[in-house]
Formats: structure tokens, sequence, C-alpha cells
């Protein structure tokens, strides 16, 4: 038994409230090196001849990365409160393993060597907006998705689609524009948008907010974003707005009266300047979002400052009825901020998502207090490396798929926000080197994975660009050139995720196959009634595969969920013929 | 190289800032198992020619525990951001670990493959009182204290000291009786008095709160109260309370009119009540602490009780000037209400300290925005089991407080609570076994060790007692009866440490030698100009030790702190004889 390997800490993805009763136990051990774990718990006050009165209960082996198995359990303490710890064993040895190390015998003279949750208070728990399970995203880049008026159109407004997007070009999109293509989302199927910036702001995407208070000319007004979110929410869609509060533009009023009047400007301590006078070259004397001269870092820990961006927050929530915050850069902003944000903003609505953008590790701002979820950015590398890059085979691309499961709470893994591309990256198309087969089987895989999927626009009818700014080129209406059959394979996806939960966050999701040979994988997600199978090939061959079933639990029907077709089960097996990179859903009932 | 042991989080003791410009990384390795690692790191947004710029620093082997190394390096990464990997190398194989996972080159055309500390906010850094670490605390339980005033004796008072405790006797203790032995404190040396509560209650250890406002009556009143808080300052000694807001007393007001009133009580919602009837018998159908129907637990969750308790916080705090709170049952209480005590309390005092009760890892409460310490109990017991118990070896007590060390941030581990025994443990004289030598060498470990110690009532003078109520006997004040030569002792060490911040929190700490063989431990602290050698022979025979120095440093002498004798050192090493369970403390200097 390797010991080396074992890991288990309280108070975050190995230990945690999944709801107001439930706790979630999960042990991670060397991969294929330990045969059973029991979990060994109890009440800490629950003695008896002075003996703790402990309960015993097997867990199962949920998963495994590359180098480790995840066991998993889950427990409802009559008195929320609970000490545990782990009965390992392998073919020579069972041990004990607690907070204190490792024992052959279990140890009942104390609690203090086991692992705590000393208390399941509800206000602690993880608690995302429900309806983001459910929700199917689009993002829109405001610039850039419809232009319905061009009176608001900025001075040297290029026609629309007339060239390539460059970091400084404008194409005239607008409030009016997506309004009058909410008919065009509505019928994609998708629920919520995510808008990135929309206040007022010098550039094109609007990362340098002049007003936050404000929305920018050139989309509209406060009545047409008001018709908007009424329109939108007539349609069942939620709209999600960007929070740019890491840095401003640098035409923010406070920074320009800070370069007006230096030290004597009352704004002094709203950013971080190292040195009067301020400089802006060669390099900027304050902090900046990267080194950015026109992105001067707020300093969110000023009173005022906070006060003001918290203000933006409840304003938007409050007097537009918007459900969802992005929160730009969001990790590079104090914790104690976002603390506070939260509080507000659930305050004036509470099913308010709040979404940081944190490329990393994001555990900790994950734990109920601060974020609902992040951009799942670690998803999107795992999910292309496989689908539209072939940089990994079928078995890394499990493991590392599960490495981010496994890094999450479950309650926080079925409202990651699930994207393949953003404003910030390569569209599919380019990343997958335009085959069309293993994008439509990529969104497969993400309309078919828990969380919140995103979809960015454009990518349904196959919208192409490189990195920034060429994944920002003008939205295509003109219906010739939109590649209608993979909207309508999006549009498919988006509709059976909906019809059926399992799709999404329903049940309990497993990869029981991956293999590098035929470069296939297959997952299942099962709850107490259906089981769903996937199946994912991956390579240039059409291949068959046997779908072992477990006859005892009742399967008796399969289903093809795709092609509508239903099949009696014979056998404790069906065979499957999947062509090249193509995909099924099966439906399993009793 | 075993990849399954090696470890590392950002935002938890793996990586988080110690100040605001600096930020310390560790990163675990199977014991033994790695020659060098080096620290891959460099700010996100530094980029040349499309290649991320990083730099490199070695990382320092600091210490071990029963399974691993500990590497350690500290960046003060110039504009407050930083990305990261290490380079492992062994024998074998040079590797480079990310977030990511393992790389044979190191990847440098995208930092979403590193570890991430987003930016080194001020606000987020854990920042404990500076007087915390210059601490030394002397627990008193007040009931058992000194009886300085036999007219607020309560009712059956028995004799002072004439019989053994029992959970419901009464001996009278009270502030006078503390105000009068102030002196004697001041002569012992410490600088700061833990108070088991004080506030008005029904049992001797008042742990069941009656009155959150009211001093308990047998103590006095709150103009002694006051004074006794004055005379304690005029001596530099610091006061903190026993906040008990995990539950209230039976007999607390809000409790009573739910027991009088039932559903209709303006108070049903103060506690977490299952069912009307409130019964208290065979089981009480009320939350509890434990299963005590004496103690129902406050729904710290509504925010009337949040206000009424937040309100206790800062009172005692503004009316009073205590210096710090220490929280019974702490990790039973909701985080978010502990998030809130902290802003309130601080908003008041900027320098109060929040001490909560927690016998488990506790990372969870020590990340700058909850508590500035737990009562260190797993200091308790590794300690215990080595110098008084002699349950464990020489190595394995290294290693295990090694591993107490690497669970914690350097600046929470100096102002860890650290205790040997407290009014819920048995004395150290019986878990000692009365062996005076081994408890005066424990306690020269406590003393010589990182954190803020508190010595037990009467421990200092061989008081003695099982567990609770035995732990709680009277304090013995006929010098007669007192051990001089044990008071003597601790007021010495009290007096070093006060006097050689290397035997407190300056320095870097290092186990260089434990021995199963002669069983003894040699550790050292060393700054920039000394290096403190400390020696523990846990033996019955006397041992000589070689003591190596590094002479290129440049230390030509050393000094017995404890027998005040000086040397010049002549060569690269020394020799110390020292006695069964005796202790050296020796100072080299340049």
């Amino acid at each position: 038994m390797l010991k080396e390997a074992i890991y288990h800490r309280p108070k975050n993805e190995f230990a945690y409230a999944y709801n107001e009763n439930t706790l979630h136990i999960t042990i991670r051990t060397k991969k294929n090196d330990i045969d059973s774990i029991n979990l060994i718990f109890g009440d800490p006050y629950n003695w008896k001849d002075g003996s703790w009165q402990v309960r015993k209960k097997s867990m199962a082996k949920k998963g495994s990365d590359s180098l480790f198995d995840y066991w998993f359990t889950e427990v409802s303490p009559e008195f929320r409160r609970m000490r545990y710890g782990f009965e390992l064993s392998d073919s020579k040895e069972t041990v004990y393993y607690t907070e204190k190390g490792y024992y052959e015998e279990l140890p009942l003279d104390d609690t203090a060597y086991y692992f705590c949750f000393p208390f399941l208070n509800k206000i602690d728990v993880f608690q995302a907006p429900k309806w983001v399970k459910d929700t199917v995203w689009y993002q829109i880049f405001p610039e850039r998705f419809a232009n319905g008026n061009v009176k608001n159109d900025p001075e040297g407004t290029l026609a629309w689609g007339s060239t390539e997007p460059t970091p400084i070009n404008f194409f005239g999109g607008d409030f009016e524009g997506i309004i009058e293509h909410l008919d065009y989302l509505e019928d994609l199927g998708i629920s919520g948008i995510y808008f990135t910036p929309i206040f007022k702001a010098a550039s094109n995407h609007k990362y340098d907010t002049i007003d936050y208070f404000e929305i920018d000319p050139q989309f509209g007004d406060k009545e047409t974003f008001k018709k908007l979110v009424s329109e939108s929410h007539k349609r069942g869609i939620r709209i999600m707005l960007d929070a740019v509060f890491n840095h401003s533009g640098y035409y923010f009023e406070a920074f320009q009266d800070v370069l007006k009047n230096g030290e004597k400007s009352k704004y002094k301590d709203w950013f971080h300047i190292r040195e009067f006078p301020i400089q802006t070259e060669p390099m900027p004397n304050y902090d900046t979002f990267a080194f950015t001269p026109f992105m001067p870092k707020l300093n969110t820990e000023n009173p005022e400052v906070k006060e003001y961006l918290l203000e933006v927050g409840r304003y938007w929530v409050r007097e537009f009825d918007i459900d969802g915050w992005r929160l730009d850069v969001a990790n590079e902003v104090d914790h104690a901020f976002w603390r506070d944000f939260r509080k507000e903003v659930k305050a004036i609505k509470e099913d308010v998502y709040i979404l940081g953008e944190i490329w990393h590790d994001s555990m900790a701002w994950l734990q109920g207090d601060q974020f609902d979820a992040v951009m799942n950015y670690q998803f999107t590398s795992a999910t292309l490396n496989f689908f539209a890059k072939d940089k990994i085979s079928a078995k890394q691309f499990t493991e590392d798929i599960q490495h981010v499961i496994y890094s999450y709470p479950k309650n926080v893994n079925e409202v990651a926000f699930n994207l393949l591309g953003s404003h910030d990256t390569e569209r599919i198309q380019n990343t997958a080197n335009f085959d069309q087969n293993k994008i439509k089987q990529m969104l497969a895989f993400q309309l078919s994975f828990p969380g919140s999927p995103c979809i960015y626009y454009g990518d349904e009818i196959g919208l192409t660009g490189s990195n920034d700014p060429g994944c920002r080129k003008c939205m295509v209406w003109d219906e010739e050139q939109q590649d209608k059959e993979l909207y309508n394979h999006v549009k498919k996806l988006v509709a059976l995720r909906k019809n059926n939960p399992l799709l999404a966050n329903d049940g309990e999701l497993s990869f029981i196959e991956a293999n590098d040979q035929t470069n296939h994988i297959i997952y299942t997600k099962e709850n107490d009634h259906e089981l769903l199978v996937c199946i994912m090939n991956h390579s240039k061959e059409a291949n068959t595969y046997t779908v072992p079933v477990d006859l005892e639990k009742g399967y008796r029907q399969y289903k093809d969920l795709w092609n509508d077709e239903s099949h009696t089960l014979e056998s404790p097996s069906f065979e499957v013929n999947v062509e090249p990179y193509g995909f099924r859903f099966y439906q399993l009932t009793k």
C-alpha cells in the first residue's frame, strides 16, 4: 500500500457539505493500489463504556486520473457533526488512516485522532442558483453580434463583416441587433446570454471601462437594455453581464483626475500608484492589468472604491434585473472584496449567478463565500486537447477530465461554466483544423457533460477565427453562409440536454472505457431509474463496441437518443457500430 | 521519483503571502526521494518573442515528517503576481511539475500550465497582532485561582482547596483574588492571561452562559473587572476572555423564554429546535453542545442572534479594553459568523487576538479572514507523547511535530497557542507521572518552540490533577506547598525566551538530530547573525553530543544560555555532556 499517495483533507473537494443534510467524503489513493475502503465515522460525542461509537460504510472507487484513484461515499450525520477515518485494505494488509496518521488498530479512546467535519452549518454550504444547472449559455461579444441601429455606430464603423477584426476597428454591433435576433437564440434553445462588457468604454471590447453606470452609447441606451433583458426573460433566457473590477479604463473619470491632479487628486488612493508624477512609458509606474497602461488596477481595498464597485454590482441587478455577473480577472482582486460582493448582490436578488474568470485551480474561491463558478478553462483545455487537437489519447483525456472533476465538489461541478472557447481564445473551427466531424463530436461531449455549458457566438454556424482579435469576427447572418448543418446539430444537442436530465447534471458520471487503440471513450450517467451511455469514437475508423449492461438492475430497453430508435435488451450487453468521429447517446430504462 | 507523493496547492500552507511583499512556497515530496528542487517562476504577463520569461530559484529541504520531505523558498514578486512550477531532480531524471501535471521539458508557450498566485492583495494576508509572537500566556480558571473576597462567594462555597474539585462544587475564586496575585504573575514573567468564562452562568466553569453582558457575581462586578484589566495592562499583561457562542446556558433568558412559550416564543428561532414541545429527556430534541441539554446550541445564522453575539464581541472590547477573544467550540459555529466577528471586533481594536478552540486541522479557519490562531492541541499531543508519556521515540516526535509545523503557514505558527494542558485535559504532572525532570524538559521545549506558549495556572508550582474535574483544583498559595524549584525553572525559561528572540519566533527552525538509541533531539534556530542550538536528552543516561558548527558562517563564540557560560569556538564542532532528561540552549555568535 503506497501511503505517500493517500490524501484526504476536510473542508475542500475531499470533504464538503453537498446540501444541508449531506456530507460528501472522497479519499485519493495510488491508482490500482487498494482493494477496498470503508469510511469509519461517528458523532464525536457518542461514547459508550469509554469507547467512541463508530459505524462503517463502504466507499466506491468513482474514478481515476493519471496517478490516483478517487473513492467516494456520502453520509447524512444525524446531528450534523462527524469525526471519521478510513479503513484501507489491499491483499496484504488493512490499515486505518486518520488525521494523525496510520494505525494498525482503530484507536477508539479519543476522537482527536480523526478527521473532523465539525458541524454542517447551512449558511456555509456552497449553494449556487438552482437554474444554472439547467442553463445552456451563449456568449455574445456585443460589438460583433448584430447591428440593429446604424445611428449609434461609432465614427469610422466599417461595413458589417467587410474585413477582419483588429484590436481597434468597429463594426457597430448593438442591443437592437441582439433583440432582433432573440428569436434566433430562442430557436437555438439557449437559456442564458453572457455579454462581454456593455458599459461605456473606449475600445471595441469595452474591458477599459470609462463609466460603470452607463451603457456604451454604441450599444444603445438604458431603455433599450431594459427591453433586451425583458425580451430575453420572456423567452426564458437569463442575462449575465461582465464586471471589470480588477481595473478601470484609462479614461475612467477617477483615473483622469489622478492624471490631472497627481498627488492632490481625491482619487489618488483609488489606484496603486507607485510614484508621482504618473508615467505610462516605458512602463506604467502604477499597477495595471498585465502591463497595459490603459487598464490601471483599481485599489479594491480602499473603502471608497469598494463601495463604488459594490454599488455597480447592486445597481445593474436592482435596476435592470440581470441574472448574473461574470467577474473579469477575478483572481487578481482580493477575496475580501468578493465576499462582500456576494453578500450585496445576493441580498438584492437571491439567485444571481456569480461567475469568476479564473483559468487555474479555483477551490479557494468556490467555498460558498465567494463565487458560484469559474470559467472552466481546465475543462476547455482537456477537451480541446483530445477532440480538437488530437494532442492526447483517449486514456489521457479521461484521466485529465477526471482530474478536473475530482478537483472540485460535486455541487461546484454542477454549475461550472464549461466553455470550448471565448473572446480570449482561438475559435473551435481553427483549433479543430476545420474538421466538422470532430467539432460536432466535441460539442456532443460538451453538451452531455455536467455543468453549465456555454456556446461562443457563431460557433454554432461555423464562424472561424484565430486568437484575439481573430476570434471576434462579425456574426454571419446570411443564411447561405451559415453552416446550417452545424446549427441544427447544436440545436438538437441543446434540446436533447434539456429533455434528458441525465445529459445535463442528473446522475452519477463514470468513465467506463478509454481505449488508446480504437481511441474511443464510453462514459455513463446513472440515476435510480435510468442509465445514459455515451460513446465517442474519436478515430478515423468505424468501430463496433460492446456495451455491458447490468441486467440485475432491471434495464430492459435501450434507446438511441440521437436517432430516436428504441430496442429491447435481450442479453447483458449490446453492440454498437459508430462511424468515424461519431457518437451515440443511449438511454437505458427498466 | 515517486510522483504520487509530490504535493503542492496554492492558497494554503503550501503557497501563501507571508507579508505584503513576500510569498512562501513549499512543496512536499517522498522522504529522501529527491536530490534538488528549483522553483521556476515569473510574472504571468512577462513575455518575449512568444516565450514566457521565467526565473529559477533553488529550494531548501526544510524538514520532514514520517513520510515526506518539505522544500521551501520565498519570493517577492515585483508586480505581486506569480505563476510557477517546480523542477525536481533525482539521480535518474529531472521533471517539471505544474498544476497540469508533469513534463519532461518546461512548457513556455502558455502560463495556464502553471500554479498561480494571482495577486498579493494586502487585505488577504494573514496578519495576527504583532504582540502575540512575544507573549507568554497564563490560563486562569477563575473559580479556582484565588479567593480575594469571601462576600461574593456563592452559597455552599467550600474552604479553599479543602477537597477535590467536582463538576458541581465551588471554592470562591474571584477577580479580587486575581488582582492580589498579579504581582505573582508579573514575577513569573507572563504577558497575557486567558480567562475561561467570566460571564454570568450557573456552573463553576461558566460555559453555560446566562447573561453575556454580565460578570458572574461570584467573580465580582464590572468595576472590579475594569480594575483587573487596567492593573494587568500596567504590568504589561494582556487579557483574553472566553466567548461561548456555540451554545448558551439552559438559563439564558432567550432559552428560558422558549421553554416557557414554546413555538410562540419570539426566541424560538434563536436555537435549533427540532420539534415542540421541547424535551430534555431521554435526549434533548434540540441541538446542543455534545448531548448536554444544559447547553442549547445557538442559531448563529439567525440575524438577531448574530447581531446579539457580535455586540457581545464588541462590548467587552469597547468597554473593558480586553485584548483577545478565545472562542469556545469554535469549529461548530459557522464560518460566515466568524468572518463578521473578526471584522467587527478588529474595527474596534485593530490588534485584538482571535483564538479559536479547534482540536483538529484548522487551516480552513486560518486563511486571514477568521481566526488568528487555534489552541494547538496537535502540538500538545505530539509534545506530551514524547516528553511526558514516553509513547513515541525521538525520531517519531520530530516527525510528528514537523507534521504540525508543515500543516500551517509560518505566520500562523508564529502565533499558535501552544499549550501543554488546559481545563479540558489532565495536568502535566499526572501525564508525566510526576517526573519533575521530564516536566522541566518539556517546559523547556515548549518555551523554546515558535508560537505563543501558554502555562495552565498552577502547572508552574506543581499542581496535580487528572482529567476534568481533577485538573481544576484550587491554586496553592501556601509557599511551603508550592514547588519553588519548578516555579523558578518556569520563571527562568520565560525570562530567557523574552530576552532571546531566537528562543521565541525569530529565526528558522530546523530539527538536525533525532536519535532513537540515545533518545535525544537537537533543533536549531538561525537568523542572520545568531544560531541557537537546543539539545534535549530524553533518556535515563547522561550523554555527550557533538554539535557541528559551520565556521564559514563566522560563528566564533558559543554560550550556554541556561548556565550563562561563554566559550570560544575553536573547531567546527563542540562537545556537550547533558544529564538524564536535561537540556541545553547554546547561543552561537560571530
